[in-house]
């Protein structure tokens, strides 16, 4: 009886119309009806990843989409430097070691971003990277990272820059081109508010040059081959055409609150997430906290039993901590379909948990700081 | 105004059931409530797959998945035989070639089947194939391959059998444990009456064995990493939660009609089809016509006319030729959620369509043969 509210940092809430959408009777995807769809959605994630660059759609997760990516910018045994700061962002050392690359990196604690001077550092001590692998919000610490920053400095090293910004696109500030991003990768699952099973790439010219000219080391992740469809607004093999109609949707739906005004919305309950946090007197991971999650430090143990006891209770679904900080943190996700009142009822339940396992005595405080954060006082 | 038909072989129809399913809302894809639905997916899939092998769920079209099979059941430099006779089948030839493999091919015209004899031959002039790769049914040419005979002849001389079933998986009779089919592929746009996005294999334990000792050549298909958490009902990778939803929904209605019932019902409306684009004077292609689809010739060159004809007067959408057969077929799909009466409408409307373009005089013939098909005259 009770209904699930889904609080994690993807998959997030899928609005009733995007579901709807998915609904519809399926079409084929080699029609001109289903090309202007595509070409719809392309020019969507175009327009709101701030590029004139091609998007190419993908079947698959947004790990599949890294790989395609790191597979046809890079040559074995090339030298690139992954900034590492969380389970996500280590993805790429693991992806280009498959891929026979010399990796340097440049790490930071779980809960930090690697900052650019840090990675001026390492490009400084490690001359003849080729690619810079960063990411922008790290969803495992929900840190957000200066890419802009990072671009900067391995553009001046002519090195290119790749960036997963799966859990940023539509949530956070994100400028391709005026920051001469070579590759962003995205998801379908995050910001942009559809079911897992559709990624992205925007590809540069100076990326497209590799990719052209690279070895084939990948048949489904080719991405030459998506690139010579892109242009007829197809895909090479068969595209989740559900989840594309989908997406359409939620891009639409997007376009019509304004991409700025989601991204305003989106800093505003991250910030009302962090004071209400505060003001329960629990402690904030992310020394530089993204838009997209709130990680929420436990050192007394109970991060596991908060975060069960808020679904059991409340049915709110919150996510844990991964790799080295499984049950030491939660992470509140207030990513895509997400607005006032839903904080209202994130935080009201993890204060009541609170109070619940006797963490804490009084109440109401969380709301409170809420309250000061949306009616800016 | 005009409702659309869908009668090509993938996508193929969704039942309303199907698609209600996928409108749900979303569910988090690490809770226990997704990897019960995850469990009883596979568990379906194994069963109607007719395998005891674990049957491991890819984000991914079906190429996807012909793809995470080859990488990781080869190595760089091994010999491999390919079975060719369209399209489909021969993209096994193009995935071995990206991945260094030396491959032996043993072809047959787009319209038959590769004959177990050419198999037997191919394989003992050249001695050491490590893996045949083969396709049960050719989606270009609907040609039904005795993949039986050709796994009992792969397996006699120590040589894996990877078996592309996308098209036949729930459509004809697939025996993998029987038949010792080592990797079988599947996907979800096909018999199973899911949107394409969803794709999966099988893995006999010679194949885990080949499997576990792999050199890592991919990241997101590294298939060690998908067994590993199969084990837990889980996808190392987000998997695409609405699909999987939609497909445990799909394969319970399968369930519930019985699979037999289910092939039996594909083999009488591919019959039916034949019979009746044979009484229009109409010539079909292929020699060993599979439950898919049925590939009908136009020497007149009116294939594209017809097609074209079909979609604009009566909203039915069948498939045209692919690749050296484009403009010289069409193909009539019916797989998966097709009853008698859709091949009523499938049938009627080729025979109008060739009245109005002026192909045949008479009418009726068509539906004719249909009725002594279904009424077994």
């Amino acid at each position: 009886m009770k209904p699930m509210k889904l609080f994690t940092p993807g998959p997030t809430v899928v609005p009733w119309r995007v579901r709807e959408k998915m609904a519809r009777p399926i079409i084929h995807h080699r029609t001109s009806e289903y090309r202007a769809i595509q070409r719809g959605v392309t020019d969507d994630l175009r327009r709101f990843m701030k590029t004139e660059n091609p998007v190419l759609l993908l079947a698959s997760s947004g790990t599949g989409a890294m790989e395609a990516a790191l597979a046809n910018v890079t040559r074995p045994g090339e030298k690139v430097l992954v900034t590492a700061m969380g389970k996500f962002s280590a993805r790429w050392k693991e992806i280009a070691e498959v891929y026979g690359l010399e990796v340097v990196s440049a790490d930071a604690r779980w809960g930090d971003p690697v900052s650019p001077e840090a990675v001026e550092r390492a490009l400084d001590e490690n001359p003849g990277v080729r690619a810079v692998f960063t990411t922008h919000a790290e969803t495992s610490t929900g840190v957000l990272q200066d890419v802009r920053s990072v671009a900067k400095i391995a553009r001046e090293r002519g090195a290119l820059i790749v960036v997963d910004a799966i859990t940023t696109i539509c949530a956070e500030n994100l400028e391709t081109d005026l920051w001469g991003l070579d590759v962003v990768v995205g998801s379908s699952q995050k910001g942009v508010m559809t079911p897992p099973g559709l990624a992205f790439v925007s590809i540069s010219p100076a990326a497209r040059e590799r990719v052209e000219g690279a070895g084939r080391r990948a048949y489904y992740f080719d991405l030459n081959r998506a690139l010579a469809a892109y242009d007829n607004g197809d895909t090479p093999w068969t595209p989740p055409i559900g989840l594309v109609m989908g997406l359409g949707e939620a891009l639409k739906m997007i376009g019509e609150e304004g991409l700025e005004n989601v991204i305003e919305r989106h800093g505003r309950n991250a910030r009302a997430t962090r004071r209400a946090v505060e003001a329960l007197g629990l402690e904030l991971l992310a020394s530089s906290p993204a838009n997209c999650t709130t990680a929420v430090v436990f050192k007394d143990g109970n991060a596991e039993t908060v975060r069960k006891h808020l679904f059991d209770v409340h049915g709110i679904r919150i996510a844990g901590g991964q790799a080295e900080l499984k049950g030491k943190i939660v992470r509140l996700g207030h990513l895509g379909y997400c607005f006032e009142s839903d904080i209202f009822t994130l935080i009201s339940g993890l204060e009541s948990t609170l109070l619940d396992i006797g963490v804490i005595e009084a109440s109401g405080k969380g709301i409170e700081a809420l309250f000061r954060e949306f009616h800016e006082m």
